[in-house]
């Protein structure tokens, strides 16, 4: 068995974002040089997400308005964690909602994807240096 | 390391619906004779889910009219996905909330399952051909 | 390939509560001699979630009040499953939201977690004896 370890690293330069990493993927995929196994990617913050679904714009703008439906940030005031001094309850809750981790199967070499399938980094709590980790096992 | 590699088909013939897949699960892990590993199930379309819970009609019910609350289908114009031509926005954002995927372990050459457990199908965007695909790798 | 199985037994004395299992799958990690793997630790009923987030007390409130506004338990009469005898309608849906499962990277021996990662099990029906498994496979 084989084993492989990535990180990958954003600064999102706005509270919230989504950014397409299924390249960046690709590339520790190949990188790896496991051709049979399986792929897990996970934020490595817990006001972040993992998620995969379509590389669509006007999606991307129905999940933020969405979540913000579901989870609201503001008032901070509503919410017990920001006692703490934080200001970031909703984003923990909001990566909740979307997720901590994808797992993907590695057939002959590639992700193993249905046609429109595209993995996300969910920032919720940016400003700041995040990071994503791949480990990919398999031969 | 053995890995076995395998796509379900599905048409339900209604928008939404949910269709239990365990034993056609637990045919492909039989087929694939690993007997200790792990077994990734995952919807390979974005407005579909693969989820484990209750084999009980109320439940799924349940499930149908809260999806139906939390992210409705209609106005379609609600959400933005749809000025692209789509109709099925909701259906990626009720997908989110059930989940792409699921992994079992596997012991003993069984889905290593709790009492109730069982994998379903969930289908938000119906009325065509749609996939499934199942990975098991282990020994 | 290794692999090793463990089961964790709980039982909550209340209908809902978090309870932070990290160091029972560290203990189980290093029991199970593996250095580089996937540790996959799901919940063994549909009523119970594992999650990973943050070990704090407020935003476990917040958990709690949110899922409550999401997927509320009372009138029991509002859910179709309830009328098979249960009450634990709602805990099937909480369970939905913050998920059955979550893979963690096995690297070097520990894992492979971001700063504040902290695995929990969320019980949403409580007052018995439910249980945790986790299955750790690789080298």
């Amino acid at each position: 068995m084989k084993s492989h370890r990535q990180e990958l690293w954003f600064e999102v330069p706005a509270r919230r974002g989504f950014i397409n990493i299924t390249p960046k993927v690709e590339a520790a995929l190949r990188e790896s040089g496991i051709r049979e196994g399986l792929c897990l990617v996970n934020a490595m913050h817990i006001s972040a997400s993992v998620f995969i679904n379509d590389n669509e714009r006007g999606l991307h703008a129905d999940f933020e308005k969405w979540l913000e439906v579901l989870a609201p940030e503001k008032p901070h005031s509503q919410y017990r964690h920001n006692d703490t001094g934080e200001d970031n309850a909703d984003a923990h809750l909001k990566r909740t909602i979307m997720g901590r981790e994808v797992v993907v199967a590695v057939t002959a070499g590639q992700l193993d994807f249905g046609p429109w399938e595209q993995i996300f980094y969910g920032e919720f709590d940016g400003h700041r240096r995040k990071r994503v980790l791949i480990k990919i096992i398999g031969e």
